[in-house]
């Protein structure tokens, strides 16, 4: 029997990988033990159900960069140039690139409100616009939950640009059109 | 028999009820007759497939958006403030409005890549993005590609929190968060 841990995160990855190419509802339990390489009662063992995998998989996304985002804030210096709101678009743009297929995933995900899931995203988004706020605030520019929002709107569009069509474009170049 | 004109939009309009609150995969053409009050054969004398029939509604969505969204930038008048992208922005919103559950669908569309309409939205997103540079080059503003697409991003995320969280905010609100 594999470790559970180690086939559990290989489980995630091919679903993200089924996902992030033909979508959510075309993906199935069986595609994705085939492409883990584990029983499909390995996937059973790990994940009540499809939706509960992608449910993880979405959360634990999320999680992972709201931290990243509150760790770049507090490490931000005060300064000119708005330094929070391009630390924090830095390190958003570099945990897409680190999981590109799970950003996929999520990013598909985003605009739906008529998933098992809508609702655990949106507290995620929460979570993740309040770090955005932090960010504007430090910078002392306007930080309603609105101009969170469009931050983290401009941010996507752009991640998703350089992600889904222009990977050749720099971070830099992404921070800039964000914050610039 | 029914006029196929009246018909079509019935069933466009029944289609993007459907998918609004279950998704496209999840919407059938016989839900989507059976919704529009008609015979299954009225769609497939309007629509080749389900696919066909969505691109349609996608396209029709967006073309319709790009064509408000060029003339309020045509329209704007020069002067302090970015009065054209406040402009587009005011319209952007307007039209979402208007077609709030039509805008549901193409929003939940906007960031996937597995569809068989992907392509075709992609167009347009180059059409559109191309009215939003234009209104940041009129304003003065800096526009690239990549700035008109964080401008539609903020502006994407914010339509869709008003869509679907906040209808209480007015659209000035919306316009300063995106444009302030």
């Amino acid at each position: 029997m594999a470790r559970p841990n180690l086939s559990r995160a290989k489980v995630l990855d091919a679903a993200a990988e089924l996902a992030a190419s033909g979508g959510v509802s075309a993906t199935t339990v069986d595609d994705i033990a085939a492409a883990a390489g584990v029983a499909k009662g390995s996937v059973y063992y790990s994940f009540a159900s499809k939706e509960q995998l992608f449910e993880t998989l979405i959360e634990e996304s999320v999680t992972r960069l709201a931290e990243r985002l509150g760790e770049s804030v507090a490490e931000a210096l005060p300064g000119e140039g708005r330094p929070a709101a391009r630390a924090l678009a830095r390190a958003f743009l570099h945990a897409v690139e680190e999981r590109p297929l799970r950003t996929k995933v999520v990013f598909a995900e985003l605009l739906r409100t008529d998933r098992p899931w809508s609702e655990t995203l949106g507290g995620h988004r929460t979570t993740v616009l309040s770090r955005i706020s932090d960010a504007l605030r430090r910078d002392g520019s306007p930080a309603s939950p609105l101009h969170a929002s469009a931050f983290f709107g401009a941010l996507v569009m752009v991640a998703f640009e350089r992600l889904a069509f222009e990977p050749g474009l720099t971070v830099e170049a992404a921070v800039d059109a964000v914050v610039g």
